[in-house]
C-alpha cells in the first residue's frame, strides 16, 4: 500500500465545490487500484481567510506545506480583495517558494467538448504547453519614478537565468520524447523585437536542441502562434514558452478545448525537493459559488495530472475517457455546457464510469 | 486640387506586387474624386538593398522621408538577413524615428472572408486595436551578463512614459467617440502579474477615463482577451494595448478576419510633425514572390487607412465595399482564398467596382 499526503486548499468561491469532486475522483481511483491511499489535510486559506486574518495563508504556510506529496488548489479570488494581494500572497508565493519552475498545461479537445473552430476536430487539437513559472516577465523587478509628474516613468524588467531556462527546455524535450506524437518541440519566442531576453531564450533553446537530436524543433513568434492555434493547431506537439507568453497562449488554448471548464494545470517542482501544486486554470467565479452549478471537469482533469505526477504508468487515461463518455452522452453536464446537472452529479458520474473502465 | 507626396517603399518579396495594387487603387480613387492628386517617390530599400549596401535604407533615410505626407510600405524580410537587422534597420527605425506612437489595426470580418469561428458572423467581428508603437516592451533596453557561464542572466526592461501612455489612451478614447458602435474602450492589461508597468498603465487609463465620461470602459487581462476574441468578439469596440500585447492580439485578430491577407495597419504620428506609415501586417513571403499570386487585399485596405488619415470624410468606405463585393462574388480571388486570379487582377477588379461605387 502506497500512501500519499495531499494538502488541499479549496480556496474561494466555486473552488470549494470543484475541489470536493476532485477529491472524490482521487479516492475512487485509489479504491479501484487497491494499492494506493491518499491522506488529505485541508487548509482554509484564501480571500475569506485574508479578510479575517490579514494574510492569504498562514505566515508559516510554506513550512507547513513543505512535506506533503502534492498540493491540490481549487481557486483563489474575491471581488473585495485586490488581485495582486490574493495572487502574490498565495498562488505566486507557492509557485515561486517551492520552485515550481514548470507550469504544465495540456490543450486537448475531448470528443463532445464544444470547440469554437469550424474546421477542427478533436484529433486536431492535442498539444501541451510547458510554461516557465518562476521568473521571466513575472520576476516582479521594476519600479516607478517621478510618480504623478509629467515625466513619470514605469519600468518592468523580465529576468531570465540560464539555469532555469535550460531546465525547463530540457523538460520540454524530454516530454516530447515521451509523448506519442511528432517528437517535436516548438520554441515560442519574440526575439525579433525583444532583443535581449528572447534572443537569449532562443540561444538556450538551440543549445539544448543539440542534446536532443531525435526531437524535431521549430521556432515561432508568439504573435504567429496565436494565429496558428486557429489555423493549424494539428501541427503542434510540445510548446515551450516564457511565463507571460505561456500564460497568454494557454488561455487561448483553453478556448480551443471548450473554455476554462476544461483547462487543467500542474505547477511542477522538477527536482522533487518540494511538493508540486495542481490547479484548474479557472477562477473562483464568486457569482456561481454555493449553487452546485460549477463545472468540475477542469478539476477532475487536474487530479489526473496530480496522479500522473505521483504515480508511474497508472491508467490515468481512464479518467479522461470517463469524462469523454459523459460529454458524448450529454446527460450529466453543468449549465455552462447547456446541461442541468449539479456539480456533484458530474463527479459521481465520472466515478461511476471509472468503476467500469478500471 | 489637393496634392499629396507619398513615399513608397515596396520592400522585399511580395511587397513589390501588392504595393503596385495599392498605388493603383490610390490613383483610381484620386481620379474618381477629381480634386486629389498623389505624387509618388519610390525607394528601393529593404533586404536586397542591404545585401548590396550594408544598410536597410539610405543612412539619411529619415531625413529624406521627413517631408512626405505619408509613407506606404509593402513588406520587409529576406531569409538571408536576420530579422533583427531587417526590422531595426527599417521598420522599427521609421516607427520610432518618426514617433509613430500609435499602431492602428482594424479587425473586421468582411462578408465573404473566411472566418475560422463556428458561430460568429461578420457583424460580430468589428473592432479596432490601438497599439502603443514606440516604447513599452519594445524599448530595446536590457542586457546579458556572464555570457555562456552557468550564472548567465538576461534582462529586458519595458519602459512606459506617462506622456506617451496618456497620448495613446486619449487617442483611443477619441476614436471610440468617433466610431459608431458602443462608445467603449477596453483596457488590455496584465497588472495582476506585471506589478509595475501594467499597474502604471491601468492608473493612466483610469485617469484618462475621467476625461471621457461619455465613454464606457472595461479592463481585461491580455490572456482573457485572447479567449474572449473567440468567445465574444462582438462585445469589443476599441481596445488599447501595449506594444507587445497589441502585437499579439492583432495577429490573433487577423486570424479572425480571415488571415494576414486581410490585416491592414497604420503607424500614426499623432502630432503630424512627421509622416505616418501604412503597411499591411503580412510579411514578404519570398516563396510567393514574382508569381502574381499574393493577395493584395490587406494592402488595398491599408491604402484606405492612408486615405482616412490624409483626407476627411472622403467615402473611403467604398473601398471596403468594393473588396466585399469581390469576396462575395468569389470570382477574382487569389490562391490563398481558393481562387485562381492574379494579384493584379484583384487590384483591377477593385478599381472597376470603385468606378461604379464612387
Ligand atoms: C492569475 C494570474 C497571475 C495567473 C498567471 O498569469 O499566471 C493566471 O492567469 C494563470 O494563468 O495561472
Ligand atoms: C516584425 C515585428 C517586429 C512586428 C512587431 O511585432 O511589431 C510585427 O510582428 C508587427 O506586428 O508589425
Amino acid at each position: 500500500m502506497k500512501k500519499y499526503k495531499i494538502a488541499v486548499i479549496p480556496g474561494d468561491g466555486i473552488g470549494n465545490e470543484v475541489t470536493a469532486e476532485g477529491v472524490k475522483v482521487l479516492d475512487t481511483f485509489a479504491a479501484l487500484k487497491g494499492d494506493i491511499h491518499f491522506d488529505y489535510e485541508y487548509f482554509p486559506w484564501g480571500c475569506e481567510y485574508y479578510l479575517k486574518t490579514g494574510n492569504m495563508m498562514d505566515p508559516n504556510g510554506l513550512k507547513i506545506l513543505k512535506d506533503f506529496d502534492a498540493i491540490l488548489l481549487g481557486a483563489v479570488g474575491y471581488p473585495s480583495v485586490p488581485d495582486h494581494i490574493s495572487l502574490h500572497g498565495l498562488l505566486l508565493k507557492i509557485r515561486q517558494g517551492f520552485n515550481q519552475s514548470v507550469n504544465l498545461r495540456p490543450i486537448k479537445l475531448l470528443p463532445g467538448a464544444p470547440c469554437p473552430l469550424k474546421d477542427k476536430r478533436p484529433e486536431d487539437i492535442d498539444f501541451i504547453v510547458v510554461r516557465e513559472n518562476v521568473e521571466g516577465e513575472y520576476a516582479g523587478v521594476g519600479g516607478v519614478r517621478f510618480a504623478d509628474r509629467p515625466e513619470e516613468i514605469a519600468l518592468q524588467t523580465a529576468v531570465f537565468t540560464r539555469k532555469n531556462t535550460e531546465k525547463i527546455m530540457e523538460y520540454a524535450f524530454q516530454l516530447a520524447r515521451k509523448r506519442n506524437k511528432y517528437k517535436k518541440v516548438t520554441n515560442v519566442t519574440k526575439s525579433n523585437a525583444l532583443n535581449y531576453s528572447m534572443v537569449f531564450w532562443d540561444k538556450i533553446f538551440t543549445e539544448q536542441a543539440e542534446n536532443y537530436r531525435d526531437i524535431i524543433t521549430e521556432t515561432h513568434h508568439v504573435d504567429a502562434v496565436t494565429m496558428y492555434f486557429l489555423q493549424k493547431p494539428e501541427t503542434y506537439d510540445v510548446l515551450v514558452a516564457s511565463n507571460l507568453f505561456g500564460d497568454i497562449i494557454t488561455d487561448l488554448g483553453a478556448a480551443l478545448q471548450g473554455g476554462l471548464g476544461f483547462a487543467a494545470s500542474g505547477n511542477l517542482n522538477l527536482e522533487k525537493e518540494y511538493p508540486s501544486m495542481f490547479e484548474p486554470v479557472h477562477g473562483s467565479a464568486p457569482d456561481l459559488a454555493g449553487k452546485q452549478v460549477a463545472n468540475p471537469i477542469a478539476m477532475i482533469w487536474t487530479v489526473k495530472m496530480l496522479l500522473d505526477h505521483l504515480l508511474e504508468d497508472c491508467d490515468t487515461e481512464r479518467i479522461t475517457e470517463a469524462i469523454t463518455e459523459i460529454l458524448l452522452e450529454g446527460k450529466t453536464l453543468t449549465p455552462d455546457l447547456k446541461g442541468t446537472a449539479k456539480t456533484h452529479e458530474v463527479g459521481d458520474a465520472v466515478c461511476e464510469r471509472l468503476k467500469r473502465l478500471l
